[in-house]
């Protein structure tokens, strides 16, 4: 071989893909074979990237959000010089290898972001090209352009089909994300074959209604047409970018190409080696040649980037020191060093000063003192600023070019936010929170579950947290949302039951990077709880002894949120009748299960199996705490709608209900 | 008063709206205010519904997608003669009372679906409308148009931002349903402010990008252009119609309209007092002079225009005796008679052949065998029909005229998927079953919930059941939806141990009328169980003795579908050990609550404390039933990419280590 030509390039995607699926005989060819073009000319003349240092900061952000054509990134980032070998292509979808599935941020160096779940890549990318952009305006100065990259995401038909889709590409619009372009792998096939019986958007047009730019009827397999296209989107500077790619699924491939066959099973032994004879490809499987290897390899042209990158970025520094020593924490993900004792600090006082508010204003209370110490906080709501609290003083739309903006109106789409939020998180430089009712976590559940598989350090502020929300009725009453977001592996569920274990849980939700945390909290006011320090400090354990019997207890409530204060009522009646009485606040299982044993025994003592779980949802979940001959006082239906002290009454949580369950033990 | 004019008319919706919200201090008056002018032009001059019959089955649909605005409908379902009197207004969100906070089927005549939850009320819709074109292609007959009513909905800005919306329009484009018109109330208001910071949408072009017919620029608050508008959307008979109405939210309020301060809380006192007078209103709260009753009172046009079917119906039947009488069988919910004995026959019959098949490939053999026998059964799946296994032989896709089409191919939208279902549902004529993987049931999470609140008939079937669907990875691997679908109240969730415990959660699935089913199934193989005639009846209990020990058991091991299996081999192993064991069986916890006392303690008695419970999903669900003494063998992590037989190894769930729990306790 010679300088090998573009397709050929674009065929060592092709093979290395089709012979994965072939070897792990799982997973999808056709997708990688029909936009290996497409790749090819993005990847080797337009991403500006550095192997050596897949986490460079400056890097252009690339997304496969249709994430089943896996192994056309890991093609890419094999070929480019990324440190994924090729043992490692086939072991594709193996146990423990770093090609899993579908493209998993936390298994592969160069995969920005986990996807799979079709549409929420694309949202996530919208997140990216966000954080970029706010990083720019916060920290450019002229001739200075030190943050200055680009996200590219890669979409199927599937992604477009998604709700998600609308909500962020309708953000993008709106935000005029000029540095988001957008690939359509407008091929014609989802599974159940030809997507004309269920897919006739005109996608072009509806992408103009969302105010971007559109690029129609691209051939995906020209070179030539996709350089064009791509250099017409940077010249696009006010508006994201979607390139409608006409594409061949399973291009290549005699008898499977074009049709739905090739999407998501090997195309076998015979039909491989058809396609092998087709390309004029006449290597074996998993072998490319030294001139295909070097006409992909990005690792010099990677690092002479970064390096040149990095010489601007110390003329930065030297001219605008703070803010470069600034960037570089936030990038580094470091909180600033003062925060945590200031956060103690403002722990201590609303302890001190004991309000008597609503959890969701503590939130806000918490907000206000946190977020000047923590410039990354980016907030937003789902059109509910003034029912979450989520808005504070210094807040300013990212909407705007200000140079502090820190605040998404998301307008009503939760699982948008939530998925942007992702992006937002995974870019680098910011914590974001975003805000819903908790009924509504519903509409943005997979995000949340992104959240903690890829893992994203997003927090999530749920208000209106039970039958508590009163009139609104059952449709806006969550009932089984605790239990079901405890349930999500690696969420940090808390729920406070007072202003106090409020900015316990923001604090924790910041500290933590390893996931998401959900903070949950309350419509209605919550009882101020007195606590000595110690206490205090045990909050962020989990769990804890709140009010405790003199002697070893007979029985123990263990509540949440508002309900604490009804077990704490209840066990006054109870001591008055000589039932000794433990009252264990439990604002967060999660954690609270991550505490070593003896602490654990230290709160529910095992001997003791007189107990009484009380919270405003499904009562199942507390089965693990009480035990078979314990109690629960919670609800099982869906709500009502009516005042919520009526519906406290109604569905009998109360702290009499408390009393007569613990005394029934 | 003479004649009340039209804007009269409007005008009693707007003070019993903001007069019931200000008795409650609670609800949202902008709205209804807003669309008052609208809502008074169609349901006078259009709308086609019989008051005294709201379950006239051949009546117009009205759907109120933006459900805040609950105290419009609940107005127009007063004035126009529902048996809604005044009191009930007056007691807007209280408890107990028919006009709860969001409209709910369950509560208030006349109201055709529970809204509230944003855009899924336009999905319903959609779901109604495809529903009367179904039934019409099936039913009608030349000069018998029997089946021939329209499907209204009213929408605002956030049922446009959710992205279900997306789904649901693009769907309706797709199958051009020419008698539904949704009415666009373009405020430029949701609760955050003004919509300009986030919804810049071009929704006429968008809509338009979905094969929508688009009437722009309607000024909401005239009747003839509102009028015209209706007529136009009449006259086009092969695509949806959406008009976009410019609106004042809350209409009339000298203060307050335009603004977000009227959406969602009372105007006030003085403010009311002040519209009063700007609306030229003397009347005072709650008080309709008789005139304005007589200018909305529907029920005398009502009761003939049903007369007029009626008798048209009774032409129908003499001449098509057959259609006739399955018509109104479908219509009235009742299953063919023949239905119960042949489904048991065939679930018989699958225990006698004892087939050893995925339960995905044994709930396809129940649709082939049931689908036969219930003509109502409209199926379909989310992109996935080879993969959830939902085509039988007699699928025709429901985007052709054919009379039997039966089959929804839905594209990669769960959401919409599941509210236009719940659709079908509530319209009567069919049940659905929709599909998806059941990791994917996240995305359509809501609309589930709202299946079960409603309630709807609706059957959710969800194949791919844990990590035993292998290599496409943590992604795809559902873990917390098990138990998180259970917690949802009223929803039977079905996890069959072969392919007899899937015909017969197939059955329970059709029998159960007042709410739906998620019917669970996995990909790979499993192993037939033997069971007596006893045995099989118990099934449909929820839980049940699969196989016992000699005398008392010492040992009770509780499984679900997949590791039902495990269970069982376990069982083995303790035998031979000489350790006495019992196998429970558990497809449907849901159902086994619902089993008196005494059933329960036969299966699960209180005594037998040494428990383990073996499901591949998180454990804590499972300690309800193994308390804090037994033992769960599960997965509280994200799983794997790698073969299935592989993860379950990794993951340790195995007949081994469910010996080992059971040695350990």
């Amino acid at each position: 071989m010679t300088q090998p030509t573009r397709r050929q390039l674009a065929n060592a995607i092709r093979f290395l893909a089709a012979d994965a699926v072939q070897a792990a005989n799982s997973g999808h060819p056709g997708m990688p074979m029909g936009m290996a073009d497409i790749a090819e000319v993005l990847w080797n003349d337009f991403l500006r990237h550095n192997p050596n240092d897949p986490k460079w900061f400056n890097r252009d952000r690339f997304v496969l959000s249709n994430g089943h054509g896996s192994m056309l990134q890991y093609a890419l980032l094999h070929l480019s010089g990324y440190d994924l070998p090729l043992d490692e292509l086939k072991r594709f979808r193996q146990l423990h290898s770093k090609t899993a599935g579908h493209p998993e941020r936390s298994e592969t160096p160069g995969v920005e972001t986990t996807t799979g779940p079709l549409g929420q890549g694309f949202a996530n990318a919208v997140g990216f090209a966000l954080a970029e952009k706010l990083l720019a305006q916060r920290f450019n100065r002229p001739e200075h352009e030190i943050v200055d990259h680009r996200t590219w995401v890669f979409m199927g038909d599937g992604c477009l089909m998604e709700g998600v889709s609308h909500e962020a590409a309708s953000l993008a619009g709106t935000w005029g994300l000029g540095k988001l372009t957008a690939f359509w792998d407008n091929n014609h096939i989802s599974i159940d074959g030809n997507t004309e019986g269920w897919f006739t958007d005109n996608t072009p047009e509806r992408f103009e209604a969302y105010g971007w730019h559109v690029i129609r009827d691209v051939d995906g397999h020209d070179p030539d047409q996709i350089k064009a296209a791509i250099e017409a989107a940077l010249a696009e500077e006010g508006k994201p970018t979607l390139i409608c790619c006409r594409t061949v699924i399973g291009f290549g491939s005699p008898n499977k190409a074009g049709k739905e066959s090739s999407h998501g099973a090997a195309l076998g032994k015979d039909e491989l080696e058809a396609t092998r004879k087709a390309l004029d490809w006449p290597y074996g499987p998993f072998e490319i040649p030294q001139e295909i290897y070097d006409g992909w390899r990005a690792t010099g042209a990677g690092a002479l980037r970064q390096a040149e990158w990095e010489q601007a970025f110390d003329k930065y520094a030297r001219q605008y020191p703070a803010e470069a020593a600034e960037l570089t924490r936030r990038s580094h993900g470091e909180l600033p060093t003062a925060f945590l004792a200031e956060a103690d600090a403002f722990i201590a006082k609303v302890q001190a000063d004991g309000p008597t508010i609503a959890s969701r204003k503590a939130s806000q209370n918490t907000i206000e003192a946190f977020a000047p110490l923590l410039p990354e906080l980016v907030g937003g709501s789902a059109d509910l600023a003034h029912s979450n609290l989520t808005l504070w003083k210094a807040s300013k739309s990212v909407a705007t070019d200000d140079p502090n903006a820190n605040y998404v109106y998301y307008g009503v789409r939760e699982f948008g936010m939530t998925a942007i939020a992702n992006g937002l998180a995974l870019h680098g430089g910011f914590i974001p929170f975003d805000a819903t009712f908790l009924v509504f976590s519903d509409y943005a559940r997979n995000g949340v579950r992104m959240s903690a598989l890829i893992p994203a350090h997003a927090i999530h502020v749920y208000t209106h947290d039970s039958i508590g929300l009163g009139e609104d009725g059952p449709t806006h009453q969550p009932v089984e949302h605790l239990a079901s977001l405890r349930y999500i592996p690696n969420n940090d569920v808390w729920r406070p039951c007072d202003a106090v274990e409020s900015a316990v849980a923001w604090k924790a939700a910041i500290l933590r990077k390893d996931g998401p945390s959900c903070l949950v909290f309350s419509r209605q006011n919550l009882q101020h709880q007195p606590r000595s320090a110690e206490q205090v400090s045990l909050i962020e354990r989990g769990g804890y002894v709140l009010a405790d019997s003199e002697g070893h207890p007979e029985v123990i409530l263990i509540a949440t949120g508002s309900e604490v204060g009804l077990a704490v009522e209840a066990k006054k009646t109870l001591d008055a009748e000589g039932i000794k009485t433990r009252v264990v606040s439990m604002p967060s299982t999660d954690v609270f299960e991550r505490q070593d044993a003896a602490y654990r025994e230290a709160v529910l003592p095992n001997a003791v199996r007189k107990r009484v779980a009380v919270e405003a949802g499904v009562t199942g979940f507390w089965r693990q705490y009480v035990g078979l001959d314990g109690a629960v006082v919670g609800i099982d239906t869906f709500g009502a709608s009516a005042p919520a002290d009526e519906l406290y009454k109604h569905f009998r949580i109360t702290a009499a209900h408390v009393v007569e369950a613990a005394k029934a033990l």
